[in-house]
Formats: C-alpha cells, structure tokens, sequence
C-alpha cells in the first residue's frame, strides 16, 4: 500500500540534543519515561489530515505552493487512496501514533449523494486497512460543515431547511465512519455555525437548531453504540464575524442552556484561545474547572496577526504551560495532542513536513519533561496552596460552606480591622517557571 | 443645597436641529413622543456620579486636569455634601433623571470602618433629600470593590477571608443605602475578580467564592426586601488580564453554573463589549436571547485603542444598533442608559461636562428615532422573517420539535437534493439601515 | 459589445431620500453640484476589475459562492472577452465613471510567457474599445504580483534574482498597457513585498532591490512618456507576517530613503488603515501632509476582524472624515473613490453587486454633502485656527523661524510663570461634527 | 549614604541553574566571558529609576500598593536624597552598572521654577556623589514632559507657546544634569506629542515645532559639549490616541524629513514594539538597519492586553532574539538594557524588586549565550548568505548597481523562462533556533 514518496527521509530517528541532523529528534524519545509514562502515551501525538494531505499552501492573495506528486489533482477514489498511502508512510516515518480527519479531505464530494457516500466508505476501508497493518488510530474524526457553498448560510444554523438535512446526512455518515475506525472521539467545530452580519440573523433560532443537531448526534452516537467523546471546538471568529462557539466559556455556557453538558468535552486550539483573546492556559483551566478538557489542537498564531495562522508550536513556555494543565488533571484520555498546523506557504517541499512535524513534537517533548520538573519541583504547587491557606481555616470553611451572610460577615469585619496582605510574588514565581525551561 | 457653580450655564433647552448653540439640545427633547412615549422614558438617562464628579482626568502617564472649583481636594463630609449639592445642579441643567453611584465616590473612606460607615450614611441622606427636593432618582448603586489596596487579590474572589468579609460588610451597606434610595437596581462589577498570572491562582476556587458572595448578596436583598434589579456587568480584561465576567456569554456560564441565573440581570458597556471582541450589539442579543438584558452603561471604545476609554457615546450608527435591541425587548424595566464617560484629559473645564452630555444625549435621542423609523419601516424585520420561514413548514417545526433523528434528515436530504440558497443581501440590509440614519 | 447579462437591472436612477426602491440612489446625484462641482467630479468613484469580474467570494474556509452566469470558468480570451463585456455592461447601470484592474484579472496567465502578453493585449485593446463607446476610464492600473507561486518569496524583493525579472517583465507591460489606456495612474501593492519570518530575511537587501525596482519603474514611465501618477499603497500583515509598505509613514520613510519621494503618491486604503492600527483619517492626513495623497481605496473593515474585510464602505461618519482631507487638499488630481471593497460570501447574487455600490455610493455622496457643510459652517476650521494662534505671536513666529534656542526660552518661560491653558473641547467639535452628518 | 532598607536581601550571588535560591542568579555571572567579552559588558543593565524607586504600583482602577517604608511620601529635598540612597542600596545588591532617571522623579517639581530647580541639582549633586562612590553610572537621563497638567495638549507640540518653553527650560536643565553626570545617552520620549483627536489637532505644524524642539535640543548638547547620544523612543499610542513617534518607520520618516537624522539614534521598546503590531526583532531590526539603533528598554507585554503593561522580560524566545540583533550590530555602544518594567500591583513587597530584575537579568543572560549559540553554530546565517546567492551572481551585481531597466530585464526573463524556487524552511530555521534555547 505504500509509495514511497518520502524515499529520501529516512524513519525520523531520536538523536538526542546534540544532533545537527535537522531529520532527527534532539527531545522526543517516543518511549522514554517522563512521570511514570512513556512520551508517546503522554502526548497522543495525532497527525491533521487536512493540512498533511490536502493543504495546498494558498492564501487570500496567491494559490497554492505546496509540492505533492504523489497527487494528479484529480477528485478521483484513486487518488484519494494514493494519499491514504502516502499519509501512513507519512505518520510511519515520523512516529505518530494518531490522525484526524474530516469526511471531505480523506475522500471526495462527488456529483451524487450516493457516490460521495460510496466514495467515503471506499477510503474509509482503506484506512482500515492501514491502521490494522500500522497499528495507528484514530484520535478523531469530524465531517466537513463549511467549505461547501450550501454552508454559507451555516450548516446546523442554516435558514435553510434543506441545507441542515444535507448537514444532519453528512454527520450521521461521518459518525459511523469514526465509529468503525474506532475512532477515540468524534469533533464538531461549527466553522459556519455564527453570523456576519445580526441585520440578518436570528441569534436564538440558531442557537436553538444547533443544540437540536448536537442533540440529534448524541441520540445517534447512543443508537450505533459509539462510546468514544464528542467534542466542541471554540472558536471566536474567522470564516464570518462571529462564531456561536467563541471560547470555552461560550461552550459552556450553551451545553448548560440545551442541556448538552454531560455529553461534550471540548477540544481546545491555541490558535483559537488567543484570537478570543484569551491565553490558551486560560481556555484550558476554564475547560478543565468543569471537568470539560477533552483534547487539544496544539498550534500556535502569531502574536501581531489576527487571523488564524495555524503554524506549527514551536513555542517552549506555551507548550510547557499545556502540559502542565494535562499532567494535573491526571493526562489525556480520549484526547491528545493534534496537529493543527501548516507550514508556511514558503514552506513548500514535501519534507518541509517533517521539520514542521519534528519542531512541534521536540517542543511539547521538551515541554512535557519541563511541567514534569515544575510539578517535582513542587514550589509552585506548594505557593498556591499557601496562598490560599486562609480559606481552609474554620471561617473560610463556614463561609464556602454557605453557612455565614453579608450581615455577619460585616460584624467580623469590623471586629477584625485592615486585613494583612501578602504579596503575590508573580516575578518570582515567573523565575522558577523559567528555570524548568 | 445649591452652590450654583454652573451659573454661566443655563438650564439646557431645546433649540431643534438648525441651533448653533453648542449648550442645547439639538435632537433631544424630553417630553417629545416617539414610538408612544416620551423621550425620556425610552431613554431613561442617567449620569454617573464617579466621571461627573470624581475624575481627576489623570491617565497612567500624567496626573489629573479637570477644574472642579467646588471641590477643595479634602475627604470631609462637608466637601462630600458640597459635591452631591453641585451633581445636584448639574442634573436640573442638563435634564437627566437619573443618577449611578459607587459608595466610595459619594462618600470618603475614612481612618476607621464606622467612620466610613456614618459618612457615607449621612451623605445618603443628602443625598435623598436632593431626590425628594428634585424628583430625580437612583437608577442603581454599587460597592467600590477595587480602588483600595485591600482588593489588590481580588475582593470577592481574594486569596485573603479577612478581604472577603470586608468585601461583603461594603455590599451589606451599599445595598442598604441603596434600597433607602429607592434604586431601581444594584451592580456587581468584579474588576479585581480574576487574575493577573495564573501561577498564582486557583481559577476554580476563586470563582466559587464569588458565586456564594453573590448568594449572599441575593439573601441579604431579600431580606431587606429591596425589589430592585441585581446586575453582572461584564468587562474583559483590565484592571488586570482577566476578569471572571469577561463578556456576556461568561456571565451566563457562571450564572447557570451556581444557580445565579434567576436572580442577575446583566449590565452591558459598549467600550467593555469591543474589548472583549464582540460588537455591542452582539452582547446585547446574548443577553437579550437568554432574557437577561438589564441595563446599559452607554460609552464608546477607540476602536484602535486596547484599553477603556470611556468615551461619551457620539456614534450615531452604534447608538441606533443599541436602541433598537432596546426597543424590540420593549423597552427598559429596571434600567436605562447610563453614560459611563468621561471627558478626554484635556476638556478641563466644567462646562465641557455640558459639551460631553449634550454630545451623547442628542446622539442617542437620534438614535431612538432612527430605530423608530428601522422598525416602522418594517423591511428589516419583513426579510428576517422571510430568511427564515422554511422552519415555519411542516419538517421545519418536526425537527425544531425534536421529532426527526439523523437517519430519517439523511433519508430526506438524499430524496430532495440540492438544496437551493437565497442571498443573505447583507450590503442591501446595511443600505436600508443607513437610510434611517 | 453587451451581453446584457443584468436585464432586470435598469440604470440605476437618483430617486431622492424618501425611495424606498433598494435600486435606486437615495443620495447620489452624479451631476448635482456641491461645493462648486458635480459630484461625479468629487468623487470620481472607481470599480475594481477584480472583485466585481472576478471575485469568487471564496474564503480560507469555504469555496466560491458568486454567481457569475456569463463566466464558463475557463482562461479562454474569449471569456476575458465576454467579463470586459459585463463589466462595462455593469459600470454603465451602476454609474460609474472610473475603472482599475490588475494585468492578471482581465487577461489569463497562460503556458508561455507571450502567450500569457499576448492575451493581455487583446483583452485592453477591448476595454480601450469599451473605453471609447462609453466613454469611462482608467483610474489606474496596476500588476498582480502576489497570486502567482513564484511569488511567493516576493517579487520585487525575492530572493531570486529570476523572480525579479518576471516582475519586471510584467510590470513594463502592465505600464504599457495603462499608459495605453490613458490610465491617470499606476499602483503598486507589495503584497509579497515583505517577510514572513525574519529567520530567513535579509530584511535590508530586500528593501533595496525593492527601491531599484521602482527606481527601474520611474525610468520606463518617463521613457514611454507616460504621465499619470505612480502610487504606493501601504499594507500592514497579510498575506505574511509583515509587508515593508506598512503603513504611510513607513511608505514615506521608504521613499525618503531611496531618492523616490518625488516620484510617488500614496494609494491610502481604509481596511489597511485600520489594520495597521490607525484610523483612516490619520493615514489620509499623514500622506496629505507631505503632500503625497493620491488616491484612496474606499472600503472599510469590521472593527472586531483582524484581517482585510475589504467592505462596502458603510460608515458615514468615517466616510465624512475622508471626504474633508479630500476638499481641504482641494480634491483629487489624478485620484479617486476606487471601491476596494467585496460583497460578503452571503450576498452571491449579481444583483448583490448592485446593492453594495450603491450603498458604498450614497454613503460617499451623503458623505460629500456633510463635509461640505462641516467647510462651509466653519466653526471646526475657526476653533483649529483659534487654537494654535499663540503661534502667530511674535514669539511663536520667532521659534518657528529657528531664532531661540533652548537658553534663551528658559529664560522667557521662567518670566512668565505657569502657562495658562484652554480646553481641548473635543466632546462639543464632536458634538458640530455629528450635526452635519 | 546608605539607609541599609534591603537588610535582609544580601548581595545577589550567582549560584548556577541548580540553586533552588530564589535570591541568587542561575544564569546571570557579571564577569563571566561569553563571546569575547563579560556579561556585564554585554548587557549593560540599567535600572530605571521611575519603576524601582517612584512608582507606586497604582492602576487606572486602584491607588498604589507598594509598600517603601524609606519614603515619607512629601516632596521635601531630604525625602528625595534618601531615596537615592536606597536606589543606590539596591543598585548594589542586585549588581547593576547603570541607572537611567527622568528629572521629575529623581527630584521633585515644587511651587517655583528656580526651586524645582535648585532641588534637582542638589539631588544631582548627590546622585554624583553615590556614582563616585560605587563606580555606577548613568546610561540615560531624560525630562519628564507628560505628567504635569501644563503637558495636557503635548510639551513641544502644544498648542500653547508657553509650554513649549517650559518644555524648552525643562530639557535645557535635563540635558545640563545629564552632561554633568556623565551620562551616556539623553531620551526623547514624546508621551503628549501626538494627539487625542483630530478634530482640534494641527499634525503638521505640531511636528514641525517637534522638530524645531529637537534642533534646539541638539545646537544646545553641541553648546555645552555633550557627546553621549540623543535618542528618539517609538511608541504607537497611549496615553492619547497617536503619538507622532510612533514606530521606529515613523520615528526615521521623521528624522529624515527635519534633517535630523544624523543626531538621534533610536531607543527602542519591546512593550511599544508589540503594541505597534510589531515583534521587537522587527523594531530592532529596522533601526539596526539604518544604523539607528542605540539603546533597548527590556521588558515585555502581555500578547492579549492592548496597553504598556511593563512586564519584566521573562520570554526567552524574544531576549534571545534581541540579543541576535546586539551581537550582529557588534554590541552597544553608549547604549544598554534599560529595565523599563514594573513589578505586577500584587507583588508590593520591597524584595519584589529584585526577584523581579533576577527574573529579568537571569533571562537576558540566557539569552545572550542562547545568541552565541546560535552565532557560533552558524547554520542560521549560512544559511541565509545562501538564499540570497543568486544575488552575487553577475546578473544580481547588475541589477543591484542599476545597470539594468525593466525592458532588458524583461528580455532575460523570457530567455530564462519559469524559475526554480526553493524553499524557505521556516521550520526548520525554527527548529535550529529553538535548540540553541
């Protein structure tokens, strides 16, 4: 099944960090043990379909750069395989154990609904096969809602009827393919789910017709015995104005109004945390405090441009601060670490692949043995639990407890005068952060 | 209880659309009818007594400018009163009804917690004696959980239980004066509720303590039988990186999360909504659609500027957008619009705070018209309608029922093919929209 | 020469204020004169080639949705025929007066490099003929040297010297052919001109192949003799992380730099404006200042966005900003109102097209008539001259003429004690701004 | 001379990477040789007196919270003298070289211009003494024009000719102090010198007094024989809403147009760098190439605030690549790594300020061997002579001299036909990059 593209890369091999070979690991030693594990069961490393196979590297302003012979441009099933192929000699060789894809980039939209169908399951077969002979998986798949001109109205907000029929057909096949890779999780990212402009948009209704498609898919996922997660993607804005699924406090706050909660996690990109204007650690712990985090789409943006740039993380204190969110809550478990990312439109031979893939892997290789220091270290955790320490006292217990109101927690006060305050040592804390690096 | 420090200005008239008076109202006229009431009852403006009488005019790089003659710089009461005297007047002659206050901008914070206390009671006081004397009335109060260095962690959410009880005996007296005033309603804005580094934070933690401090609030308001509204105001980052109330949606996720949603109104600013992302109008909705829309803090951002910068509202397109979410929900109960401005640095003088009102009233009362004019023309809401109605159909009610799974959508779509799509006519909506401007 | 392709379309009539007819101008009356010249005159407004014919309305997350019945989609030149057909079929309803293209969208880049030339000479020997007919004209032309992967270095500033050569290939002919137009001016856009990482730049060496480049451009222009105006249009991002012409006074100091200041106007565009986190009317001002306002593509972006929105043009406030740094230069020379500006991917309709110039237009034509009110009334003008007439003074003049030094105005100053100042007024110029609009 | 405040802070040592010592350097040995020189002589740390010694640590929404039990808080001479001695103190124990101090912090402004006066030279006096005493010296001293309220409509581009000349006298005597303390460079920062808004600005003659100022500035440093440097510091906005030196493009744009190139160099800061949508290496490099850049101020933002959050530089990725730019130019000459950073409000205690400059010093001597590395290793620069080779090829040498114009250039493009392109590698530069971290 394979073509040998990549015949002048060899399988990626671990150097460790005094290696000059810009084809090898300095860091990531897939079964190395940090904290108890090996890396590779830390990390979940997962290759994207879409940006490995099927980027072609354009822009709003120039068309593709990327080099692909192994593809004829054609929507053919045939070619469709051959990229299967080589995306498997792809993981091979660099050691990723997982992928994700969408319907549309693993197979074509052909002219009937039954041939796009027959199409998918053709490729979907196929990938079997590959994963049965590779013993690679599956971290997630999802179905593509947005690229088509049907969803430019939305796919699950469509004013159109018909159009969220064709979204709720497209989901259900995508489901059970997942399900029969046995895929660990299944993603929704509402890319068209939002609004341009409100002078014509009825907010709530969409609103309400997503939380029925969502509901629809969870009955769904019930009815074929799929066990693995379902997952929201926050996202703020880009392709339209303005996303329904902004950030991970947006997430929340609609699975609560459609009681959805118990059924989604989310999946959370850097990219996306910062465009919200958030940092990603923040979208983390905000998932995370409710016991939300599912898995991540570990890319990075570029701080002074507004727009989603999916490069690929190569930023050591980022990814050192995701790692620590993962390792305290105890590491993935349907979720990992995808790759989101694409190389820069320069960046356009095929091995380009492999140093981009190389960078992000040694950098949360890199990252996961620093937060495996700062949680040994100990100092931080100790700080913040010092810090703290008043409300563990008995008045701080009566008073999460709801025991106490305003009145006499006033009496108190005034029997207590000025508070003494400590100093939040931030710079300091800073320091030690930067010394696990 | 006069000082007539305004004594060059005269009580602001009327003068219509041709006066070049910069001191009168070319646009607003209180008692004018539009849309079936008068002016003032649609807009219920309010003047907030913190920019109106507190603020220096200082910014991180320099100290303050504005010339406040009655003010002799000192924290007496006897200054206090003298100030409460001037807003007093100022009020009669710009012809606003309501007013907003903070405690600790009435009242001085003074050497012990019962000083502080009998000050700001006996200002109250004052202060209902100009509500009797004049008819103008308290549209909300609020607690200063933020300028004194005590709130340096937080007030609420402090790291600190001493600060959290000296949190809650200021919301035990402020509510208190407040309902004495006869308020319409009371805010919580958490400007010191977040953080600065999460190295030093437990996130969680710090936001259960601020949902049983609200808890605690709501009792004591039931208590006392106050009646008034409650309201969350959102605000994104600022004081310090992150506010837990970092925009609507936020708001609601921690509302519903601890049981708050019944009880909180929101409280939206137009200059808070911009930094967090959103255009004003999209908080509006989000709080509107989930039925929580309380009151605004009408002010405008610099869209290329990062920070508050409390502009006076002057933007005619903006203001409309607001009025009409105002209008479609039927208009303020609780709340109206209070100007959250302040003055640029260099409009020193006392009559620029003529000039500042002046501008945001006649923008808004033109606003209010415009609006009036979008929703009796009717084409806007004809064509929402219209987008829409393929859910009013027969499959569209069985799936907005829950009544359709994926399969029998997936059987439907493949039967009815292609669906066919109506432009969204954006830029003929924004066209229609500028005509009643 | 027609194919009319817009028969429902009539000539888009001037109906006045009350029309509710959504194809009609409510405030665009080409030949009404204001300010002492028809409108037309004023405004010169311009269509761009590329988005009315060409324009897809794809994005980075979804495919075309534009419905352009008369395309087949090939690179035929008949086809390229056919869109100069409906383009001008368009420019004559709409009533517009001014065109601009790019070389490569109104003629195919074909397999060879003189077939590719050859095209391009058939197709504006077309529009010269459409030029004649109609009698409609050039606003300015310019090369696409972005889109194409050999670019994707840049072109004027690739590494590769071959690059440059096919840069200066297309831009002799592009000149040309707008020489051959009677084009009133040429642009450049640098769109690849710049960098993406600063690992793999050698920032300086490309900034002075790009001013040879244009030194190169100044010499055939004066050896062809052609006499329209060269204009530099300033982008910040986007595509790549950082374009040299980033914003005007980065342009200026480019020009300044390398001897070509006398050589070269500013094409200021609004969304590029703001994207470089400037308001339009400070980059209007900044080029006008120097003398170097050329012209102006008039669009605007969404506040929110971080990236080239490029829409119609809404906004009257800001529209009235732009067209009072226009009348104060006293109007364009060879410039003018391009409409760089894009339906939304929602609006696919041709009559969609339509509907946003016509919006762009009133707003531009209501835009016109403030600003001349804002002239004629006169009270921003006086409060500007009063402001600054301490600098008519003796002393003023003496410090402007360079006759005191800093010894000597120590002096003066320590005379005179604390200077006494006057308010900035800002709210009330705000205030008169907003009544004339 | 000394107050011993720190007595319980020793001498910073330096420990190495292991001490678990949060007072101690990891990184940081003074004398250590990297790069053919010591540390120290590299980095030349300053400390900025405003941040260390006068800034409170308030926020636009809280009072100060620094805790400075040496400081009586009057503007008495005594309190003024002691605070140098603490400054002095701490100097010593962290083990900084330099200082740099605006006038108005070092001394205070009192009731009179000749008092204001005598209290800066008496402080001067003193600050001489404690350089004597401790071979400490200053690296910059520069005049505070933004603070007072005469400054409110700009200091040399006021409307009012009076406030030019005490901005005249201020700089007169700033320069003298300097000049006397042997300073090594003087600091322009135009905090007032832009505007708020324009409807009541004259740009251009503001600039023009701008210039005027800074010639006078200069015939008075050759008038008393000043020969350190004259700096120009960029920032883009705040506390107005545009400043004219806004970038460093802006800032040599109007260098260049006043004829005042050849006497500034420019002071560039990471903070003002980002806020202007600019990384710092991009700043760096755009001064370096025009062989401007003369001095840094160290610190960072935050990449999600849009305002001058001063933090102290704790990014590595980012000193590092301000140390590639330092080691290139071949290191400071009069100018160093001013700490122009505050302490978060939260961190309040006297010890903050040095585990927040250990933090800060600890990252640049990081930094610094990380840019050696990367010097050394040499793959990066190899690797960018090569990608520019073709531009020492015949053809590149000719074009590069201006030997050729666009039709000739035109004939050997056809001749060569398409060209062959490599690729840009980004990621894999990034991945060589982050190893030498």
């Amino acid at each position: 099944m394979s073509n040998d593209v990549f015949q002048d890369v060899p399988v990626i091999p671990f150097e460790g960090p005094d290696s000059r070979n810009p084809l090898a690991f300095k860091h990531y030693e897939a079964d190395a043990v940090v904290a108890g594990k090996p890396m590779r069961e830390h990390l979940r490393f997962a290759a994207a379909y879409w940006h490995t196979m099927r980027n072609p590297l354009g822009d709003p302003f120039g068309v593709g750069t990327a080099k692909m012979p192994w593809d004829d441009g054609s929507d053919s099933i045939d070619n469709a395989l051959r990229r299967a192929d080589v995306f498997f000699e792809f993981l091979g060789k660099i050691g990723i154990d997982y992928y994700c894809f969408h319907d549309r980039d693993v197979a074509p939209e052909l002219s009937t609904q039954g041939a796009t169908s027959d199409a998918l399951d053709r490729v979907v077969n196929h990938l079997q096969e590959h994963q049965v002979a590779s013993g690679r998986r599956l971290l997630w798949g999802t179905a593509c809602l947005f690229a088509h001109p049907r969803y430019v109205h939305g796919a699950a907000t469509s004013c159109s009827v018909d159009v969220f029929a064709c979204a709720a057909a497209q989901v259900r096949h995508a489901l059970d393919c997942t399900h029969r890779l046995g895929g660990a999780g299944y993603v929704f990212w509402g890319g068209r789910e939002g609004y341009t402009s409100l002078l014509n948009t009825d907010m709530q209704r969409e609103r309400e017709h997503l939380a029925r498609f969502l509901h629809m898919a969870v009955e769904h996922k019930q009815s074929i015995g799929f066990d693995g997660a379902l997952y929201i993607e926050p996202k703020p804005m880009e392709p339209a104005t303005h996303q329904y699924d902004s950030d991970a406090a947006a997430c929340l706050n609609f699975l609560r109004e459609f009681d959805l909660l118990e059924h989604f996690m989310l999946n959370i990109e850097t990219n996306h945390a910062t465009l919200a204007g958030h940092g990603m650690e923040h979208e983390l712990k905000v998932a995370a405090n409710a016991d939300r985090l599912g898995s991540i789409d570990a890319n990075m943006g570029h701080p002074q441009l507004g727009w989603d740039t999916d490069q690929f993380p190569m930023d050591l204190a980022d990814a050192t601060r995701v790692m620590l969110v993962v390792l305290e809550m105890g590491g993935f478990t349907t979720g990992g670490l995808n790759f989101d990312a694409k190389r820069r439109r320069e960046s356009f031979d095929p091995v380009d692949l492999f140093h981009a893939h190389i960078g992000g892997m040694d950098t949360f290789a890199r990252a996961l043995k620093s937060a495996d220091v700062v949680l040994r270290d100990g100092r931080l955790s100790s700080f913040l639990k010092q810090r703290y320490s008043e409300w563990d006292s008995d008045l701080g217990q009566r008073i999460e407890a709801g025991e106490i109101g305003l009145v006499e927690l006033e009496a108190i006060a005034n029997q207590r005068g000025e508070p003494v305050l400590r100093s939040g040592r931030q710079e300091m804390l800073e320091g030690i952060f930067n010394d696990a690096l």
